[in-house]
């Protein structure tokens, strides 16, 4: 046989699905199982939304092709959002529609990196942002986030890290797997030191919509002068509107970057699918309120999970926010991978063992806990401490 | 501003959009605009595809995660699909879907090629499997086709052609720009070529389901022993259910193909669109009659464009098949570019320059006649015999 791209040999299975294979091993001896560990919302979309979904689809007007940046509708739709959300003016042409967030972000990633070039991120990392970079060659670069700080990563360790060969730093928040929410003050200095480095700022913010209520805007990036020059803005549609199966994700960024971006998308799908786009422009106004509501429910999920997790002495939440908590686990002399087999097998809790998100993480586990209700959180408390040490 | 990567920053911008700007720019002096252009169809989908995508798109099942290669249902009904056209037994796990057959594409150069690495291709090629390849890193080699020969390749140009970094030879038939189709015995031997060569063969069969009735199978090796160490397919649904707008398409392989075409998809977009593999997976045995009378339809419109080519003297068709012609045009002093933009302008006839296929394409015009009905395709006759030369 001819060989294969060693790149793309050399790329773990996804790991997803090696994780579902524990869970439909459970025999359910300790209860239902709790499934915390893909990020996929707990509670289904809004009837309006499949209705709309359904409608759109069914129309011979978007049977054809669409534009590559995406539809007219979906992106003017999404600029007035990010509008309201940043407090900054953003036109349809600083938008790009994909097919979801990972697709967003091997677009920017392409378009700003090429084999041999590099990227920085953090550790933990989202994993499929890594054997991204991976399979096309781009070398990455590592900036060790804080335990001891909410697993933030410190301005300095960021500034060590880019070295020549960086073009880009790659970050996430609020993070995945962590949880942590980065602060709009050390958003504004690591876009200042990506500004002074000469590098781009990729910000994936697939979770930006279950930030706590009344914190603010997440950031005040997109009002710089001259952000266009440093900043790329990722997010997901997926999660806000429970559609993760109609592949939905959008890039901001200034017009010289879509236009890069639009010749990768050409080759890489023509246009994204174009009837969910037709139906997510009509619910981005219409559904903001039931998307408040959901905002709402993440938080008392957030306190669910603490006041849980606070029950279960020996396990430690180092880090908590939207969607995700960054897990400690007692058994230090395990590998996180073995911990998350046994949990999954005996307990019937699924999650991601740490070590999926970066090689020094053996002592973590993600919880996806966004995907249980508040009662299901609570069942945390006697699994946890009635799984026997393996 | 930071750089962009050189290898997408150098890919000319996306051809079809600024084809389109020239069609938005013609006044109507000679009738109602003949659109040659992008490979849509004419016609449109069967009500119970729409019907079917509607149901599906409004449906709560398909708004989560799928699997990764595409949903089993799909799977399933496009394997028994294949063993029926082919006459080979494939299975399920012979197929992983798409969002599109440039999807498809850019999955399987990734899957045996890197940057630094090298794909033959014939010329003229399809220009987004050439900017695909470029965007990579991947070199490109060319085999020249021979316009005496309906533009089919000779095997000792192929043969000639294979460099030591040639990893895969990639070839479309029906072909895209000529229509030229490749005899079975063509590709029979073009596959021992790649056998003894060591390479992988990947064949894109988007235009399959608009062969001639009768002309029997499109060739047979998917029933040859060991097929799964040299041959890829690739196949497109947007033509043959006339729902590109939904971006369905799907590779066939070995289980070893699709085991690292999974790796890539997972990174790439997590899984495809859901809803739309539901509903083909249902159209495919349901809409057969269908598209059996499209493929009539296709060919009434070929033997229609050959007769109306024959009263225009000046004007060749140098190759023809499903969907596409490749023209040859009078104006040997002009680029194909300024030829065809004048005839948008000027006559109403819209097509693709025959340079954006090759470099030693300037004169010919791809004509993408299956967008247009029989009276249309007639009209061509007087538009072209009367178009000044410029």
């Amino acid at each position: 046989m001819p060989r294969f791209n060693p790149l793309v040999e050399t790329l773990a299975a996804p790991p997803i699905p090696a994780v579902f294979a524990w869970g439909r091993a459970y025999d359910g001896r300790s209860g239902p199982m709790i499934d915390l560990s893909q990020a996929v919302p707990g509670y289904p979309p809004h009837p309006e939304m499949l209705r709309l979904l359904g409608e759109c689809a069914a129309a011979r007007a978007y049977t054809g092709y669409g534009p590559i940046e995406g539809e007219d509708a979906l992106r003017a739709a999404y600029a007035a959002h990010l509008t309201e959300v940043y407090g900054a003016p953003l036109a349809a042409g600083n938008t790009h529609i994909t097919s979801g967030c990972n697709q967003a972000f091997i677009c920017a990633a392409m378009a700003v990196a090429g084999a041999g070039d590099a990227v920085l991120m953090t550790d933990p990392y989202y994993f499929n942002q890594e054997t991204t970079l991976a399979m096309l060659g781009i070398r990455t670069r590592f900036a060790a986030c804080d335990p001891e700080n909410g697993f933030l990563p410190g301005l300095d360790t960021l500034a060590a890290a880019i070295t020549p060969d960086v073009r880009a730093l790659a970050l996430v928040s609020p993070n995945n797997p962590t949880g942590a929410v980065y602060p709009p003050d050390l958003l504004a200095a690591i876009y200042d030191l990506c500004a002074a480095r000469g590098i781009w700022l990729i910000l994936d913010e697939t979770y930006r919509d279950f930030l706590p209520e009344g914190a603010g805007r997440p950031h005040d990036l997109f009002a710089r002068k001259g952000w266009e020059e440093t900043l790329i803005g990722l997010y997901s549609f997926s999660k806000s509107f429970c559609i993760p199966g109609h592949r939905l994700g959008a890039i901001t960024a200034g017009a010289a970057v879509v236009e890069q971006i639009a010749k990768i998308m050409d080759n890489l799908q023509i246009c994204p699918p174009r009837s969910a786009q037709a139906a997510v422009a009509a619910a981005l106004p219409l559904l903001s309120g039931w998307r408040e509501e959901n905002r709402r429910e993440i938080a008392r999920r957030v306190t669910a999970l603490e006041e849980t997790m606070a029950g279960v002495p020996d396990w430690r939440v180092a880090a908590v926010g939207a969607y995700f908590a960054f897990i400690g686990h007692p058994y230090g002399d395990k590998s996180s991978a073995f911990v998350a087999e046994r949990l999954a097998k005996e307990a019937g809790v699924l999650c991601l063992p740490g070590s999926y998100f970066g090689a020094g993480q053996e002592g973590y586990l993600r919880f996806a806990f966004a995907n249980a209700d508040v009662s299901t959180i609570g069942l945390l408390k006697d699994r946890l401490n009635g799984f026997e040490r393996a």
